[in-house]
């Protein structure tokens, strides 16, 4: 895993949790809706998916300025059948518009047994994790897709169709924790791009190069240089570039919304809505089989699946979503590490929206800034020390 | 793809499929589901996936004989709503259980707009390809999954734990042709370990290296000899392992069958039953948006993907299941290629199930005996000059 060392303060997830409500309801968020977004957002930093989490603030806060994302939407929920729903998010905040589809989603197959909802008029809608859980902690199987523009290479193609498209399979382990979102669940939440965007990113901040095989220069010719990056390649090759553009048929395709080179950039002009897609759905598992007897086999598995012997001595072998799990707990008790730069950039949004004193009450009394802080997971993104630039290369993950 | 280049008669798809028919009827298959089989085996070879053609044949022949597949299964479905049923397979053939799982998952999403069919006591049931595409036949979205015995390492681990468990998701692009199954559909049918078992195979037959990173010896190293290979790595990495596990959580799990270790391996007892689980998903794309839009979008998607650059001069980007199309043409007007070996198990069993005269029709007046005939596509099984160990090999795949 691509490793990046910069500079941190470690921040109290509360209190950041807190300004971020303060700063989304200071655009014109409705406050139920603040409370929502910033409860996802910490929830991704506290997963060590920072790439997904406050560092997204800012670009939500531009367009919403700027008119693309519609701070107090009127969502349209169209329920097809038992089990069949439309949600038009009428270019809502995605985790607000996706959160409805996720709710939608357990309702119907709370009813019947089985859920799916299409999701239209979204905008980027952060980890999808985060709906997964939910579903899980309603012990079901939860199967969530979205979609962003155009950013990975098709197989054997030197030009990118499908954006990062990412999918989340999600299943209960146990029954939930309280209070503790997917605590007791398997997740796999995954994008189809062979590596993430902000690892490019963050080689071409440190200026460091990037191994063969991972992304294009503009010519769609195979580069080691960070810093001339225009697509990535996709995962698993044909395998991965053919989920993604099956995901983008999910989302764009069954919504009637713009696919892959259709769909407006996130970093491109931010007075224009993205219009982008989703599909959320949900499999009630109680159903085909007692819960608690699934409940006992997940445990059975996990179990034998993480007593493997490694194949590295010392090594472990992981559960789909552990290693957020154990960040989670870390990150819980520690503190989030946020980079430098954006805390700057809270710090100005704070006074610029009058609430310079809750910034003031981020950072823990014990930590100690400038220490160096190694993030050794390749979903970190490179907020310590980033360009105009290297923003641009960290929002287009997205 | 590796390459393997081995000598081959040519072969009419349709006198295959009446021997196979009589074959199966030979060791009692009612009439109807040796139709289905023969039908399903032979558009595998058609499509280029004659890992899962006929040459799985003989192996169903002997777990009939040997009291593990039931010939003439009760099987049981039960509907437990608008949306979600079970089918239990009663140790039938997997073919005619997941058949009846497609099917009652097509009539769910006629009803309710979705449908999930959730698969017990079922065995092999051969490329999902042919469950996926009648349901995008039916104008309806296809996730259809199933698992099999561990082969396949989970990241990090140098012990297998689950099989090369498939994933099937396929959707309309034009209203399907009369009488060839798919022919109007995009079709991603992937196993989730980096290579199919069968290369391995394919070189250790040949004996050549095959390459780092594909698959472990028994103590999990990394081999470059296929013969001591022992269990595949995972496609992309920890995405492709968790992807695996999740399918075996909806395949096994929630059907409550067993999981990876525990599944009598195919090629193990013959006298023992698999026990197989499989899930069979249906989204009746009507429901969200008209099928005629669907059908144009998705023209317009498959226009633009295919029009890219390709990487290499000469190349093309080709889309899901395109390759398999390609040779269903091809192979519908030149006849199925197929090795010496498999061909001098057919005519033993064909003698001995007193249909000789069918296999003497078997093969195409112009085919030229012996000519070298090069198959380039690495879902090609090794049955030109396959020893016993191949054939473990071979069958292990499925």
């Amino acid at each position: 895993m691509p490793q990046v060392r910069f500079d941190t303060h470690t921040i109290s997830a509360g209190a950041l949790k807190q300004l971020t409500v303060r700063l989304l309801e200071g655009v014109g968020v409705e406050s139920r809706d603040a409370r929502l977004v910033a409860d996802m957002l910490i929830e991704a930093n506290l997963r060590g998916t920072d790439s997904h989490g406050v560092a997204r603030l800012p670009h939500y806060m531009r367009r919403i300025e700027q008119g693309s994302i519609n701070p107090r939407p009127e969502l349209a929920v169209q329920e097809i059948s038992d089990s069949c729903a439309r949600v038009y998010g009428n270019n809502g905040l995605g985790q607000v518009v996706m959160q409805r589809a996720t709710v939608e989603a357990i309702s119907l197959a709370e009813r019947s047994g089985a859920g799916w909802v299409s999701v239209a008029g979204s905008s980027h809608c952060g980890a999808l994790a985060y709906y997964g859980l939910q579903i899980a902690d309603a012990g079901m199987i939860g199967l969530v897709f979205s979609h962003v523009d155009s950013m990975v290479l098709p197989h054997g193609a030197r030009k990118p169709f499908c954006g990062t498209n990412p999918i989340c399979l999600t299943v209960p382990r146990e029954k939930s924790g309280a209070g503790q979102l997917g605590s007791g669940a398997l997740c796999l939440d995954m994008a189809t791009s062979k590596v993430p965007w902000n690892t490019v990113a963050n080689a071409a901040t440190e200026g460091v190069p990037i191994e063969s095989g991972w992304a294009v220069d503009a010519e769609g010719r195979d580069t080691n240089d960070a810093k001339l990056v225009s697509s990535l390649y996709p995962f698993g090759s044909y395998k991965g570039s053919g989920l993604g553009l099956m995901i983008d048929v999910l989302c764009a395709v069954l919504s009637d919304s713009p696919f892959g080179p259709e769909i407006p950039a996130m970093y491109g002009d931010l007075s224009e809505p993205r219009r982008l897609g989703g599909l959320v759905g949900a499999i009630d598992i109680g159903r085909f089989v007692p819960l608690e007897r699934f409940h006992r086999r997940i445990a059975e598995m996990i179990h034998l699946w993480t007593a493997l012997p490694p194949s590295e001595p010392g090594g472990r072998v992981l559960f789909p979503g552990q290693p957020e799990l154990e960040h989670r707990e870390q990150r819980l008790r520690d503190g989030i590490p946020l980079g430098h730069n954006l805390l700057r950039e809270l710090e100005s949004l704070a006074h610029q929206h009058g609430v310079g004193p809750l910034f003031d009450q981020l950072v823990l009394p014990d930590a100690r800034p400038g220490a160096p802080h190694i993030i050794a997971r390749d979903v970190q993104s490179v907020l310590g020390s980033r360009s105009n630039e290297d923003e641009a290369r960290v929002e287009r993950l997205n």
